[in-house]
């Protein structure tokens, strides 16, 4: 199943992709796409439903962040390492989380905004994970019974806020448009292997990443035992796995965002993102 | 207006202290102390009630955490001149950010939970922000006026996940029942001077830290504005503005928490909490 939000910032609606690729409205079975309808026993009931029985959407309206009311946005860091390699920084003995603000969360195809003063804008496709279920201290083995879907994230990051304004890399992460997320979240069922989807990323029609989720360092089940044993995970929050190498940190010379361009991104079976950049001062 | 949640975790309904300290139910007026319920005409709206006209709470119930809905904790470390000495750490030349997880919040009085495989679960008294008003890069001189209120925060830490554990200190900082916060949710219009309030924390009698926010080297109106620079705060928000001197970790040698202990934490003016250390396996 491929669940979605569409409609204006803030107003979304909770949405079905069809097997023809249209969004069918799911507002009389669910209120969004969000915790509490993330568990096993409300996916199967949304699994039940006929699409063809749906309301269609009416034209072609914008698509949110896939998931709402987000708890926590965890990442990963430095969990490829052939990134970790291009930063200059050796690859991590046990994963490297950090925060991104929730605030960030956007659309996969709204504009990415360049903060104010910013010269390191810069772009990482991730596998995100979306949780379904509560997860303290789980086992690896039982870890990806707590996974709701999955769907395509942009880390989008501010390189010198991240490492040269006083340490923990937050405050390069967390940014308004910092997070688009989707185009849907794709549920469990439907990836069978998450340790074997290609990902990529263009900018301006020029592939700058391309990576599989094979080449993690720490996998998607090893990271859930591991986080939910730092913090307790709840339906809705969000876990981005780490980004493959070619962000515009490891060019040579780096490269960054500029207004005017255009990210592309994708990862097998979950969709596209496309963003305009813009400066917003 | 002294404001605050009350009930079992949660199912908290809104509440407000009468002049008496008795506790007054608000959920005629309001559906929540959370963001949407913080704003100024909100807080106005709140303000112009007669609390003896308001039903009281019955019995004695459990205070819950005086913001609800919180979209993003956002914390400052090393605020504290003393207390940056005693972590062995500069000054910083401008704030240092982090995130504690949201789902690590809880009410000011619930027991903290030493994680499993701690040996480094150590107190914070902090002064906590709570957001009223979007804040987007303002200006030092119009921040205050992005504040609801203040409230006491106990970032509780643990060490050796937030240092020795591979880099991002949010890892020790997010752990379940790592952020009392409370009692109350105290308006802005009781505060007049926030760098003038003295704080202070017990560990089983032994007063371990005293502090003013008189001394915190960037203050209230200057961690707004700067904050805002990198992220959007929003109203519900919570921002805990550092610790004075004298945790755990400071001590010579290092002292930290074991089950059985209670902390009791305070600030002028705006409550104290008591928490009994507890483990959980």
């Amino acid at each position: 199943m491929k669940l979605l939000r569409y409609g204006e910032p803030g107003a979304e609606r909770p949405g079905l992709l069809d097997a023809e690729g249209r969004i069918r409205d799911l507002r009389d079975h669910v209120t969004d796409i969000a915790g509490p309808f993330l568990t096993d026993e409300s996916l199967a009931r949304l699994r039940a439903l006929d699409p063809a029985r749906l309301p269609l959407a009416e034209g072609t309206p914008r698509i949110g962040a896939c998931v709402g009311a987000i708890g926590k946005f965890v990442c990963v860091g430095l969990n490829y390492a052939d990134h970790a390699a291009e930063t200059g920084k050796p690859a991590p003995d046990e994963p490297v989380l950090f925060m991104k603000a929730t605030s960030a969360v956007c659309g996969p195809n709204d504009a990415v905004e360049i903060p104010r003063g910013s010269q390191k804008t810069d772009w990482e496709v991730e596998l995100g994970i979306v949780i379904g279920r509560r997860a303290k201290h789980v086992a690896r083995a039982e870890a990806l019974d707590h996974v709701a879907g999955y769907c395509v994230v942009n880390d989008v990051s501010e390189r010198a806020f991240q490492s040269e304004r006083g340490g923990q890399w937050t405050k390069g992460k967390s940014a308004d448009t910092f997070g688009p997320l989707g185009p849907w979240l794709v549920t469990r069922d439907e990836v069978p292997d998450p340790q074997a989807l290609g990902l990529w990323l263009d900018v301006d029609g020029v592939r700058r990443q391309t990576g599989t989720t094979a080449r993690m360092i720490f996998g998607v089940a090893e990271l859930i035992s591991y986080i939910s044993g730092f913090m307790t995970l709840h339906p809705g929050d969000v876990i981005a796995t780490g980004t493959p190498p070619g962000v515009g940190l490891g060019q040579k010379p780096p490269v960054f965002l500029r207004p005017g361009q255009t990210m592309r991104l994708g990862i097998d079976g979950l969709g596209e993102q496309h963003q305009a950049v813009i400066q917003v001062e």
